[in-house]
């Protein structure tokens, strides 16, 4: 054995949506970039906002070298804590300092970090499916197990499910919404409701279940009625992994970070395990220049205008071709029914369309396949017609 | 329990160099920057390069904003790895591709990745005293054991040490040449000396021994005599972790590599699995910009004449005042004897003077300190009569 086999064989298989993604990177070389509908991965097509490409020239010019790319401290610069945290209580009337606050090398570091400082191996983490792939990923690498409850047809949570799933094991919850893959926002309701169970199951257990809210997406709503709760504000027990990689269009970039709610018991030291997990996991601090961008940019988003016409322009099409779709109120991704049970099938016939969809097994979810529509708004026009025919080939075998 | 107690704790201690650090940002506002000699933390006091900023500014005014703030590929954009391939095999007589780089938030994140990547709970890694404290830390955090030998008077491993610590647990060996804290570089006879009982023990144990170059400090080396093996060309089973932190500057940027070499039996599950070990941790790509910022100044480094300066003064000062110093041939530290048998207590005789050291124990070595010179060229003279005066006052004793 020259290498850890669990490792080697996440490496060997990749993700199915890298799969894909190189998949059309060669389909691309062979047949043209604009006849391959690849609606596979969710990396923002509409540009940073100006104020991020200005803020880095700036503050390259205006600060010298050895202060601006010099380490900060680990837990991220003291006055870029500030600015986030001031800025998260103006909006959410929060009560956070720069000491609950650590910055991190995006949600996907938030979420490893926030998972090993809080659990010991063996302990679970709860998370309803449709969810993001890669939780199962991170949650194993701490040496625990995922237990992934089943959504409702609206593909909100399971609460009765959920009762049934907490035991003294569950170290805690995660939740993703805006979600990603079915664009799914949790309501207030919802969140009251989900607190409620767990306020309840920690007071029989005896234990800390923690909530753990992955927003990437949260600036990614598209109509003014549609609130996404901000988790601190329901329950003590919550941490907010927070990207910018949506909001100002810099997944590449790798910069976000975790809120740890003042209001818990213990939260100095949820803090400092916080603190050490990131240092046992190798990250030293996140990237020093892009810190002080987004703190520059802390109250600006990427126009997300684009996104909102592709959703609508995607679910009226679709939905006319007899497509079964849940509307999306965020992110930018639709959750659609495949038109035969093995989802994997249904995309497979797709690509003969050269549609690259991914299907929702993945995301825990069978027969359902996710679109990414982070596209320009022409691929979405020129691929429904592909869609159409997709749709009457299934139609017409009936 | 809320947390994972070992993460709280690491958390909790932080390291001594930060715990210096620290102290030394209060004690500066106490006393005046200019009257504290913080001698604590390894980040370089050069600036960049000019063609760093340069290449950050040219980059984000040339190239699309979705296509330069996007992930790249999880191991890195593929003309940046063939960048570094090039420039590596151009320099050291190599036969890398693009493939054989990993692209990683600098040399903690590529010291992780590896070892997670290599290793099974309950194996071994070994590294020879006095090493960078870290490595403790990384190796534990993937369930594993750091056996970290003595060196010779020289500071250079001891063989005879190394052959009875290896056993059929011994996944790899840890070396970090040029040296943090003692500055010393391993030659080619070392390596040689290295290699050749790592070949024999492979041979007898049946199993594979990987080494592992830590080599942050590579373009650190201050005498023209002085050459740093590539090991790669010396032996199969390598890997080297680079950062560009050091020899651009850039150490908050968190930027580097991991190469495998192409020469060993089974690179590519050894690569697959470090694709892998990144996933696991979280890093999902390293930071874009700065990934085409290092390819744009592959062949660049830091003026790195004033540590040369810094280290020449220092140690003919503290020689002449007594002080026993291994002589070092890079990075920026040296590697002083202290003057009483407990290091920590010389240390805090040193704070009197306000010399801020560290206690050579954090580093697995008894009885030293280290010092690091990458400050200001007057920070030294002025220190200089505080390095007397604490030599006088142990002299007075005896």
């Amino acid at each position: 054995m020259m290498t850890n086999p669990k490792m080697q064989a996440l490496g060997e298989k990749r993700s199915v949506i890298r799969e894909i993604f190189e998949y059309a990177k060669v389909r691309k070389a062979e047949i043209g970039e604009q006849n391959v509908f690849d609606f596979s991965i969710g990396n923002p097509s509409v540009p940073a906002p100006d104020c991020v490409n200005e803020a880095i020239c700036r503050i390259v010019k205006e600060t010298p070298s050895v202060l601006l790319h010099g380490y900060t401290s680990a837990q991220g610069d003291a006055s870029v804590r500030k600015t986030i945290a001031d800025y998260i209580n103006a909006r959410f009337n929060t009560r956070l300092t720069g000491d609950n606050l650590y910055m991190t090398c995006g949600a996907a570091a938030s979420l490893t970090i926030s998972i090993h400082a809080l659990a010991n191996p063996g302990e679970e983490f709860i998370t309803f499916a449709p969810y993001f792939t890669e939780y199962k990923v991170f949650v194993e690498g701490a040496g625990c197990t995922l237990n992934a409850l089943p959504s409702d047809e609206k593909l909100l949570p399971d609460f009765s499910a959920l009762e049934k799933a907490i035991t003294a094991k569950t170290r805690g919850v995660i939740i993703n919404s805006p979600n990603n893959p079915s664009g799914v926002v949790y309501g207030e309701q919802t969140i009251q409701k989900l607190v409620e169970i767990l306020n309840r199951k920690q007071a029989e257990l005896g234990t800390d279940i923690y909530l753990i809210a992955d927003e990437p997406y949260r600036e990614l709503v598209y109509d003014c009625e549609i609130k996404v709760p901000f988790v601190m504000n329901y329950y003590a027990n919550s941490l907010v992994c927070y990207s910018y990689s949506k909001s100002l269009s810099l997944p590449g970039e790798r910069i976000g970070y975790i809120a740890v709610n003042p209001d818990m018991v213990g939260a100095k030291s949820v803090y400092a395990a916080v603190c050490g997990a990131g240092r046992s996991l190798g990250y030293v601090c996140a990237p020093a220049l892009l810190q002080r961008v987004v703190a520059a940019c802390v109250d600006k988003t990427a126009d997300v205008s684009v996104y909102k016409q592709n959703r609508d322009t995607f679910y009226q099409a679709l939905t006319a071709y007899g497509y079964d779709v849940v509307k999306p109120d965020g992110a930018f991704y639709l959750f659609v029914k495949a038109l035969e049970e093995d989802a994997y099938a249904f995309c497979e016939r797709a690509k003969k369309y050269e549609l690259l969809l991914v299907p929702g097994d993945d995301f825990g979810t069978k027969g359902y396949v996710r679109i990414a529509y982070c596209v320009a708004p022409e691929t979405i026009s020129r691929a429904l017609p592909a869609f159409e025919k997709l749709a009457k080939e299934y139609q017409a075998k009936v």
